[in-house]
C-alpha cells in the first residue's frame, strides 16, 4: 500500500510540481491536496496539466486537513508554513514534514532578519543530498530526519557549483561571483506587473541587484559548512539574477577566482570527486556546455568547468529546472531518503526537450 | 526480461522522443540507436536531454543493425522508410516495425502522388488507437498488427478533433476549416533559415497555405474511414498551419458547420461517446479550453468543443505535444496494442506544465 | 509650432504607443500624459522605453486636465471614455479626439448591449482609413470628422482581410471563418492570471472560444457597410483569437467560401484594386506570407491571398502590430487625415526585424 | 540633395538594419543593397520588414558596385572585409566606409591572430562615440576620420559598463566579471543546428566559455585605452555571453571589486560625469534597472549601477539592442559624426516596447 502525502499550497507552481512528480512515484501517492483562495475547485480547473488528478478537490489548508498523512509537502510563501508546521507536529508527530517555502532553511537568526523578517524558525535539515559537507554529504543527514527544508532553487544551483571548489580550498571564497539567467515560474503564481507575459516576451531583465536577493545567506551557509565550524571561510559573493523569457530553468555562470598554482586537471578532480557518483548532479565532459532545456521535467542538475587562464578565473555554468532540482524533485528526493525508499523513486533523469 | 527495441533516426526530434519515453517503459528497452551524419558519436552529445543513455553510441542506420530486436521504431525523413523497412522484413521477419515517417500512412497511391512523390508503398496500421472508424476504434486493428504507421502530429490532431461529429452526421463533412498553432519541432532538427530562432522568436507566420500541406490527404482519410466504405462522405478542409514561437505542441482550432436542427447537448453527447472512456484523449468540461502546456511531455489530447449559434458552426480546439501524443507516444501506444502491453505503459497523462 | 496632444491613459500599453509615435511625429507633440493610481510619477518609471519623454510627470485623467489640447488620446479601459468625452466636448469643443477605446465604435446599441453593456454612446467617425466602404474607402469620412473611433486590433485586421471580397460580391459573407495568433499585450497591462508570462511562455491557447469576442460586432459592421444600406448582407462569421508568445502581433488566418464560378485571378484583382494604391495596408505577391516580426513597430498591414480550389476557399493571411496599426498608429493616422496632415506622418512603413 | 550609401550584406541582420535605419535618416539614402548568393532577388523577399525599399534590387557585393556612393557599410562576416575596403579605398577614395564587421577593430595584430587568425588589417576609428577615452571621448577621433570600424556588439556594452570606473581608477581592472544574456540575432543568419528555433525557444545555455569570445580582445583594448599610454593598466576579465530566447538584445552584467574606500555616491559621480551629457547612453536613478526590451529598435544603452558592499563589488547592468546600439545605430551614429551631421540624425532614443 502506498504511502499518503498531503501537499499544502497545491494551486501554486512548487505545489503542483510536487503533485505531479508524485503521480509517477511508485510508493507515493497524492491524495489531499489543499489550498486558500481556490477551495472547493477541482485540481483540473487551477493546474489544467494534472490530467491524473483532475478530479481531486482542493480544501482548506489547515493542521488539520495535512495531519494524519504519511508525508505533508508545504509549498507555502514564504513566512506561511513556520507556524502551520509547529501546529502540524503536535497533531501528526510522525509526520515526515518538507517545507518548500524559505521558513526553515536558515542556520542564524541574523540571516533571517536581515533577508526575511518576521518570527523565527530553527532550521530542518537541508534537502540537498548531494552537497559537499563537512566529513562527507547533506545526505547522510537526510536519512535521518523528519523534517526537511527543501531549498531554493537558485541557492542549491549556486551552492552545488561552487561546494567542490570550496572545501577543497581551490577557489578563493572571499571573490565568488553568480549570475543568473531564470525563467518566471521561480516567482510563483504572483499577480504583479513586471510578471506579465507582455513584459517578459523578448525581454531579459535583473532583479534584486546588488547583494539583496534572499537566496545569498543559503548560499552562503552552505558553501561555509562545507567545511569544519573551526575552518569555515568567510563567503563574499555577488550574485545577480536576470529573468529571462522561459517558463522554467535556471542557468547560473558562477565563477572564482582560482588560488594560486591551482590548474583546471585539479579543479576537475574535484568537482569530478564530488558528483561523479551522483545520478542527479553531472559534470559533463569538457567542452560540453549545459542547456536549460536538457533538464526541463527532470531531476537533474548539469554543469560544465572551465578554467580561463587569462583571468585566472573558473567558470561553472550549471542548469536545472527550478520546480524540479530547485524545489519538488529535491523535496521528493529528500523526502526518499528519510523514508528509506530508493533515492531516485519518482524521479527521471531525462529532460523533456526540445 | 524487457524486451528489446531499436530506433533509426536517433538524432533528431521524434527519435530521441522515441528514446525520452521508452527510457521509462518499464517492458521495453532502447538498446540500439541508429543515425546516419552523426554515426559513431555518443547519445549524450547530440541528445544532451537524455542522460539515461549518455553512453549509448550511435550506429549507421541498416538493415541490419535495426534487424534482431524485438521493435524498430523509424524515425526517418519521409521517403527513406519504405525501403528500408521492406528489407528489414526479410531479415527480421517477427520485429514489431513503428514507422513514424509518412510511407505507410496513405491508403491510395494517388494522395502519396498528389502530396510527396516518389516510390508508393501500401499503407500500414495507422497508430491512432482512439480513432473513431467505421465499426468502433482503430484499437482493434492495432491489436493485431506488426506493422504500424504512427500519424502525422497535425493530422491526428484534426482527425481526433472532428471524427465524432463526420461520423454521427451532426456535421457538414464539405465545409471543415483547420488553423493550427504548431511549434517549430514538428518540423524536426532541419537547417532552414525559416526555422531559425531570430525568425521565429516574436513572430506568427503561416506555412502550406492553400491546401497544399502534407498532411490534409491523411485527414481526410481518416475522416472517411469513420464510416463504412458505402457511406463514406467527399471531405471538403481548409487546413492552415501557423509557426508559433514554443518549442512544443500544436493547438488546433477546428470548425465545422453544424447540421440543420443539432444543437449543443447532441454535438457534446457524440464526443462524449466517443472519447468518455478513453485516457488520453479529453473532452474538457463546457467554459473550459485546453492551452498546450498542460499537455507537453504527455500522451494525453485535450479538447473543448463550443457551439457558436451565431454561425452556425462548432468549434473544437484541440491540444497536444507535437513529438508525443502527436509522433513518439502514439508510436509507443500502438506498439504497445501490437505487443499485448498495457495500452498506457511507457505513457503519462499529467503535462509539464508552467 | 507643432499641434499639442494629451494621451489619457499614458501607464498603459496603448497609451504608452501613443505616445513612443508622437515622439516621431513632425507635427503633433505630446505635451500632458495622463494616468489614474500612478499620478505623480515620472514616464520614465513607468513606460521606461520612452527615453524622450521619460521626464514627463503623469497627471489625474480629467477631462480638465485634457482640455484645451489640439488632439486628446484616448486610451482608457472601454465604458471609461464615453462619460469623460462628453464632458471633453463642452470644455475643448474644438480639440479633435480620438478613441482608442470600444465606446464610441458600434453604430447599433443592440451590439453594444449584446457584448459590453453599460451606457451606450453613439459611434464615431472610424479610424480605419484604408477600408472599403460603400461608394470609396473610409478615408473621406475621416477627412471631415473631428471624433474619431479607433479601432479593434483584431477587429481592423479581419476587417481589412474580408471587406474587398465581401463588397465585391465574390465571397459568401454567410461562412466566414478567422482565427487569430495574438500576443498578450493586446489584452493591456491587466493583472490576470492567464497573463502571466509562466502561463504563456512555450503555450498556445484560446479564448473567448464560440462567438463571444467583442470585436465579433465591429468586424460585422465593417463588412456589412462595405455596401450600400439596402444591399448589406448578413454576415455569419465564427471567430476564434489564440493567445500565444509574442509580446505584439496580430496573424489573422480568415478563410471564406468563394462564389461559385469564381477563381483565383479575379479574387486577387479585387484585393488589389482595393488596396493597390495604399502604403500601410499591402497585398504581398503570389507564394509570399506574411510574419507579424515584418511589422513589429510599423503601421504596416501586410496580406496575402491564396485560394485553395480543394476546398473551394479563399485563405487570407493579414499580419500587423496590435500596438501601432492596430490601435495607436491607426489612431495617429486618422488624426493626421482629420487634421488636414500629410496621412503617414509619425509613422513607418519598415517593421522592426527580427 | 541627401547623401547616397550602398549597404553590402544587405541580405543579413546587420546589414537589414542599417538599412531600416537610413529609411528614416533624413540626409542619407540606402540608394544600393549589394548580396552574395541572393542577387537578383528584391529586398522585399529577402527581408520582409523592409517595405519601404521592397522593390529593390540586390547586386553582387564588389568593390565595383560600392564605389561612387557617398557612404559605404559593409556587413559582411568576419575577414570578409578587409580586401574588399582595400579596393574600394582605390576606386572610390573619397568615400566613407563604416566596417560593422570585425576586420578594423584590433589595434595589435597579436590579439588579431589569437582571436580571428587570417591576413590582419589596420584599425580603422572605432566606432562608440561615447567610449571614455585618454583625454576625451571617442567623438573627437569620429569627428575627423573617413574609416569607422563600427563595434562588436557585446564588446561595446561591456566597454561602455566598466570605462569610467577603469579611467576613474575606481574598480579593480584585473577582476572584471561579465555575463551577458544575448539575443540570437547577434549571431547572424547562419544556418547553425545550435541556432535552431527549437533549440533556443525555452532554453538558455552559454556559449564560447573561458575566456576564448572574439569580442574579449576588443573589450581590454578599449578599457586599456580610456588611460594614456604610459598608465594603461592590464585588463583581466572573465566573460561569459549565454544565450536566451528573445531575437534582439544584449543584457550586459558586469561586475568589478571596487577600490578600498570607494563608496557609492563616488562611483556613481564618475559614471554620470562620463555621459550625463550623452543622448544614447543613460545611466538610470538608482533602484531601476534596465530592461531589453525597453531598448528594442532604439539607439539607447540603459544601465544601472548599483554598490554591493558585502561583496565589496559594483554590478553594472546594461542593456542595449545589439543590432542598433550594438552595431547599425552605432554605424550610423559614427558615420554622422564623420560627415558633419547631427550626431541623432536617423536614430531613435525610444525603444518598441512591450
Amino acid at each position: 500500500m502506498p504511502l499518503t502525502a498531503a501537499v499544502a499550497g497545491a494551486s501554486g507552481y512548487a505545489g503542483g510540481e510536487v503533485i505531479r512528480l508524485l503521480c509517477s512515484h511508485p510508493q507515493i501517492s497524492p491524495v489531499t491536496v489543499t489550498a486558500h483562495s481556490q477551495v472547493g475547485q477541482r485540481l483540473g480547473s487551477v493546474q489544467p496539466h494534472l490530467r491524473q488528478v483532475a478530479e481531486a478537490e482542493l480544501v482548506e489548508t489547515t493542521a488539520e486537513n495535512l495531519a494524519g498523512h504519511d508525508l505533508v509537502f508545504l509549498a507555502l510563501p514564504h513566512g506561511k508554513s513556520g507556524e502551520l508546521s509547529d501546529r502540524l507536529a503536535q497533531l501528526s508527530p510522525e509526520t515526515v514534514v518538507i517545507d518548500c517555502g524559505a521558513d526553515h532553511r536558515l542556520h542564524h537568526r541574523d540571516d533571517w532578519d536581515a533577508f526575511y523578517g518576521g518570527e523565527y524558525h530553527p532550521a530542518w535539515t537541508y534537502g540537498v543530498p548531494e552537497l559537499p559537507v563537512a566529513g562527507g554529504k547533506q545526505r547522510a543527514a537526510l536519512q535521518q530526519t523528519k523534517r526537511i527544508a527543501a531549498p531554493g532553487c537558485n541557492a542549491s544551483t549556486v551552492a552545488l557549483s561552487l561546494a567542490p571548489g570550496i572545501q577543497a580550498g581551490l577557489i578563493d571564497p572571499s571573490d565568488l561571483v553568480s549570475v543568473l539567467a531564470v525563467g518566471p515560474s521561480g516567482a510563483g503564481r504572483a499577480l504583479k506587473p513586471n510578471l506579465l507575459a507582455a513584459e517578459i516576451l523578448g525581454s531579459a531583465s535583473p532583479y534584486a541587484v546588488g547583494g539583496v536577493h534572499r537566496h545569498i545567506p543559503e548560499i552562503k551557509q552552505a558553501l561555509r559548512e562545507t567545511l569544519p565550524a573551526d575552518r569555515q571561510p568567510e563567503i563574499q559573493l555577488c550574485f545577480t539574477p536576470v529573468l529571462v523569457p522561459m517558463a522554467r530553468g535556471i542557468l547560473a555562470t558562477s565563477t572564482a577566482r582560482v588560488q594560486p598554482g591551482v590548474g583546471e586537471a585539479e579543479l576537475r578532480a574535484a568537482w569530478e570527486a564530488a558528483y561523479s557518483d551522483e545520478e542527479f548532479v553531472q559534470v559533463l565532459p569538457a567542452g560540453q556546455h549545459p542547456a536549460t532545456a536538457a533538464t526541463v521535467g527532470a531531476n537533474t542538475l548539469l554543469m560544465s568547468l572551465t578554467f580561463d587562464p587569462a583571468s585566472h578565473r573558473l567558470v561553472v555554468v550549471a542548469a536545472l529546472d527550478n520546480l524540479v532540482k530547485g524545489t519538488a524533485g529535491a523535496a521528493i528526493q529528500s523526502a526518499n531518503l528519510a523514508l528509506g525508499l530508493p533515492e531516485n523513486s519518482g524521479l527521471t533523469m531525462n529532460g523533456v526537450a526540445p
